[in-house]
């Protein structure tokens, strides 16, 4: 890249914080300002209260023309459940094409664990990200009688559950380990069960240095917290990876320290970057957010743009501060002053 | 009861041992054989291979004459995924209407758990039992081609939804901390979600005393790690319900200790009560198998039969028994002498 095109969203609550301290990193390792350009995008609580509107559509047309997405972090209580959810964030994950949904889990050395000492923790979930209870199929019948029935419709399709698969599988086999372990209810949810377990037998043939491991989604969540290590790559849904991509924050230190990509790997479209945590509005704007999930975003989104190289240096400087935190050689500092450090560190 | 009709399921793998320990463990606290009759029913893996049958109409009409059902474990490898959890698992629940799934889960002293030193942890899972993802709604097109698709469809009613939260309720209205926890994900499964809290929201104006808290299920999971001592009781769908008392299972010591019941508390139908561990073949028949979630399983049932002052004292046997584990006064002991010492200090 030349001179990269990036769309921020800020969002609400904390994002708005953690995504100025995101960008200083992204510009220092990009060695100056006149590296990147940005768009900023007001989305989120309010513009949906000023308009009603949650993506206009001229927005996602504009949005389309980037390089790449960073998004800080959407929600506010004053907005009913779902609005944002459904209307901003699904939207963009689902307009862009966003199908693999990349969460890395790293137990860096020195950061605390609910587990003490679990032993090396580094995998990756690949959560399938169009497709599942997702899609927003179903509906409800006779509302607030007590006839009422509502429904909700995991949609799964051969074309969809492949390329997240297939994705999976190479990143299982560039990674020194070569593991993936596919995630389901298979003996409960029969249909689309089988459709994932098939299609991992059917891409794993093409992949035979690759050892492939599958469990229950219930079992999984025993794993990672009995023996999180096992893990390499994790394959699986989008509420199931919803739900263990969450856990497994957790025992890597929290979602304080959990990014994401929301990824079109075709490159068609631009890919959105965020941190798993949310916007945090009891704590925004006090400047006491960690923006390292944000940072970490950065990493991911560079080495999506190619730059493996640039990637690594940001993880490595996350990495050294949180090395510095667990020693005490630096204390609690502000997100601003968290995001000097990293800016440095890189730059 | 006068003399308790009880039908026996003992199923697969190390269901037949801990089934037998269970038993003896039951008629000890009832004072004697004859205060139980019990039948049993081979099912599971054999009497599949045997007749291709999972559950034929003919028992399923006899079991209806039973007080009460335990169930040991089902489950083989030899068996395709799906047929013995959709043909006789489910199939008992569905046909009994079992829908309240109950799941406690407590960490007793002694009991090491993969937090280290947690707090308390006294919790109990009310999981719908009837209807959700479980209902085995849905299906599968053009199977096997690059444009097939898979649905499963979760169904929710307000008949189900309502007597499943309204038994929650009164279940922490009973006890001492009085707190409910919705767990769903109301923001993405917009439909289900919003009958769901609807639901809780109307229910819980009749028990004012009842606090009331509502964690998405990925939030719930990281609570579960980070904060277990905050539950008491959690009230949720039949999918939410399955993951988050695997994870409950293992930060309280493991699915060899956790207890369930598939309860139908208008009595109409006899209620199935089972360890939440499956049949773990790779070692059954060795006397290996620990014993204590089968025996846990019979107080629930005890409790729910209206005996808790029998079912207290069951828990309390165990409760004693664990705390001698983790002194060394006990150490390895085969299935059966966990069992036989459970029977003594019950009886
Ligand atoms: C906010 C919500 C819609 C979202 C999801 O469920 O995907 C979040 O939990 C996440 O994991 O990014
Ligand atoms: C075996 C399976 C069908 C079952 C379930 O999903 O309910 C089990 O995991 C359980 O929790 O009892």
């Amino acid at each position: 890249v030349d001179t990269l095109r990036l769309a921020v969203i800020p969002g609400d609550g904390i994002g708005q914080e953690v995504t100025v301290e995101a960008l200083k990193v992204l510009t220092a390792v990009l060695g100056g300002g006149g590296r990147v350009a940005t768009t900023e995008y007001d989305l989120g609580a309010r513009l949906y209260h000023r308009t009603g509107e949650t993506l206009p559509d001229s927005v996602l047309e504009e949005l389309r023309g980037h390089d790449a997405i960073l998004l800080g972090a959407v929600g506010d209580p004053s907005v009913p459940s779902g609005v944002l959810e459904r209307g901003l964030l699904l939207k963009l994950r689902f307009a862009l094409d966003h199908h693999v949904n990349l969460r890395p889990s790293k137990l860096h050395p020195g950061v605390p664990s609910p587990l003490g000492d679990p032993g090396e923790i580094d995998f990756v979930v690949v959560r399938e990200g169009t497709e599942g209870p997702y899609v927003g199929n179903g509906g409800a019948l006779r509302v607030g009688t007590p006839q009422e029935i509502a429904t909700e419709v995991s949609v799964n399709t051969a074309f969809g559950v492949e390329r997240v698969v297939r994705d999976a599988f190479a990143r299982a086999a560039a990674r020194p380990r070569r593991k993936l372990t596919l995630v389901h209810k298979h003996n409960v949810l029969v249909h689309a069960g089988h459709l994932w377990r098939r299609t991992v037998e059917a891409v794993g043939a093409e992949f035979p240095d690759v050892a492939v491991d599958y469990l229950h989604v219930d079992a999984a969540t025993i794993f990672l917290v009995t023996d999180p290590a096992r893990f390499d790559v994790i394959v699986t849904d989008n509420l199931f990876g919803d739900i263990l991509t969450d856990l497994a924050a957790a025992v890597t230190g929290g979602i304080g320290l959990a990014a994401s990509g929301n990824v079109n790997p075709d490159r068609t479209t631009p890919s959105m970057f965020e941190p798993v945590h949310g916007s945090a509005p009891d704590i925004a704007g006090q400047q006491i957010a960690d923006p390292t999930a944000a940072v970490l975003s950065v990493s991911l989104l560079l080495a999506h743009l190619g730059r493996d190289d640039l990637a690594a240096r940001v993880e490595a400087a996350v990495a050294a501060d949180l090395a510095r935190r667990a020693t005490g050689e630096v204390g609690t500092r502000s997100t601003s002053a968290v995001g000097d450090a990293l800016a440095a560190a890189v730059g």
